[in-house]
């Protein structure tokens, strides 16, 4: 039995978890609940960073932490939660493979499967910001070689385990030579000790351009922060839809895993999200807990699902899909 | 006769530039050219700036400037003449129309018809990066609110003039709340003075899935300068190819016109680049200093390539095209 720790989030967060728990459970996963509270609660109670106190050791102590999308609310002074977590249990990493299931899921891009390995610390994402006068603010873009070492020794190792071919970097080094011309430099440092895996390098504006048109020709990509958010979307709405794709966060001892897309306020409460997004989390959350049997598992009968056309409505397209279920009935099929 | 400066620039330039003029001069365009030496030669020459100061006072004095794409060298030192030509001359607003072909271009989105109005001079290619320690990088963001006032007003006005129904903004303000956040403040308080044009807000992550995947769903996009260089690449590559769209940079006093796409120098010499790209520059020249007549004949000769299938190598589609064509046998045409 592993012990791990869930939050179900807001919105749609906890419908999706319920779907994925009662999979887990069918599946016979070999695991322990602590439930935690995160987001618009936590929030609203007067805690501006979505969790209490208590609910960190818990996290710390399971070292693996299922997490449904929260919702932060609008206004100054909250903070995101995804990010606050990510930097304070130092998850480095965040893995999100986009996946076509053509025909079964109606894409532009039948033979895509490109998996966007993102950096998750540091970039824009610091949060420094300032107002230096009336009118001007400033923003901090911060990167650091160790992070870049990391992020990038990270997508090579990945590459090597999982029989990849081919690592991309995406960074705008034209323009910021020194912040994306680190990046960039590491990139070509670590990529020849790794002589079986093909690497190259794109600038992001006619990188992310490619990737739209013909995201077959990419494998493996590994960027900064910021681009990772915006392409990991872009990749997993071309392939069928970001509903579908999950996310590993990972760092040197603990790991959070959830879906990629948010808590879809107007959504919620009606049983009609897809849980995929989630679910795949779970998955690689089962796979880097060694318990490979129950994911694959899951894998199959959640392909099965698909390939059968039970189709959330997100994904519902006449003539592809065969019923259009709920939240709930997806779960059961 | 109105007096422009002309760049031809590196790689492809000299190429595109010369099938453009050869368009501009058979459909009796009134200008005179000053022809200036920009990029490469005058970078390797010693001059970090890529452009003699002499040549300053030449476009300024012309106001109107239609620039072939550069080669900026590797390694530091080289700064970007793009963005030092819109800066030193204020040029604000980067307009971009990106705008779908079907049948005659091969496109997985033959309803699109997208401009995006990019901000052209703050953000981070204020180029203000500095080395903190031995191994951390810093690079600021910039953001001010006369700026965001310009290019927002900028977009709605064009949005008036050209009957388009909608605006859109993207930012990322869930994260950088203060600087993308005072972009979509200002975006909102402009907004009201439009009551008869629709308006917007998405994150940029979601916001370029939604672009990639539904591109008809969006009309007149604003945003910032990094975020508006890689979706205008994007949205130019899913509509066609980055080689078809043209750009026109607007200041108070001088304006500049240019392909979106860059030099492409292992193409060079071959008498193979797309001059759409340029020639959409010099179409939307023509209209800024109201010579409409001959952009519209150079417009409708140009869609009348295109239907035929005369196609150069970038957008040839075998059973859509009908000839494959070179650099100057497509601007005969
Ligand atoms: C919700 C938001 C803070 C988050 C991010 O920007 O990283 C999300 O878009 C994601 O990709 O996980
Ligand atoms: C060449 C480069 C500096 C430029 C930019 O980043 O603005 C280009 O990509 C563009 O979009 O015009």
């Amino acid at each position: 039995m592993t012990r791990i720790t869930i939050a179900k989030g807001d919105g749609i967060g906890p419908e999706i978890m319920d779907a994925t728990l009662s999979i887990l459970n069918a599946a016979g996963a070999a695991l322990v609940y602590d439930e935690i509270e995160v987001g618009e609660k936590v929030y609203l109670s007067g805690n501006t960073s979505g969790i209490a106190s208590a609910s960190w050791d818990t996290i710390r102590q399971n070292k693996v932490f299922l997490k449904a999308p929260i919702t932060t609310p609008q206004g100054g002074g909250y903070k995101s939660l995804n990010v606050t977590t990510r930097k304070f249990l130092g998850l480095y990493s965040n893995v999100r493979p986009c996946l076509a299931l053509s025909p079964y899921v109606a894409t532009k891009h039948p033979a895509m499967d490109v998996v966007i390995i993102r950096e998750n610390e540091e970039d824009l994402y610091a949060g420094i910001e300032h107002q230096q006068t009336d009118e001007v603010v400033q923003c901090l873009k911060l990167i650091s070689r160790p992070g870049c070492e990391k992020i990038i020794r990270y997508a090579f190792e990945y590459a090597r385990a999982f029989g990849r071919k081919k690592v991309t970097c995406f960074t705008k080094d034209n323009i910021m030579k020194q912040s994306d011309g680190l990046f960039h430099k590491v990139f070509d440092e670590i990529a020849v000790e790794y002589p079986e895996i093909e690497n190259e390098h794109w600038i992001i504006d006619i990188g992310a351009a490619k990737l739209a048109d013909t995201p077959e020709a990419f494998d493996v990509i590994v960027t900064l922060n910021l681009y990772g958010d915006v392409l990991s979307d872009v990749a997993a709405q071309i392939a069928g839809s970001v509903g579908m794709a999950g996310s590993a966060n990972i760092g040197e001892s603990c790991a959070m895993f959830e879906a990629i897309h948010g808590s879809a306020p107007r959504r919620a409460g009606q049983d009609m999200a897809n849980p995929s997004g989630l679910l795949q989390g779970a998955i690689m959350m089962l796979q880097h807990i060694g318990q490979n049997n129950v994911a694959e598992k899951i894998q199959n009968a959640w392909l099965k699902t698909i390939e059968d056309g039970i189709h959330t409505y997100d994904i519902y397209v006449e003539g592809v899909s065969t019923q259009k279920v709920g939240t709930k009935a997806f779960a059961a099929a």
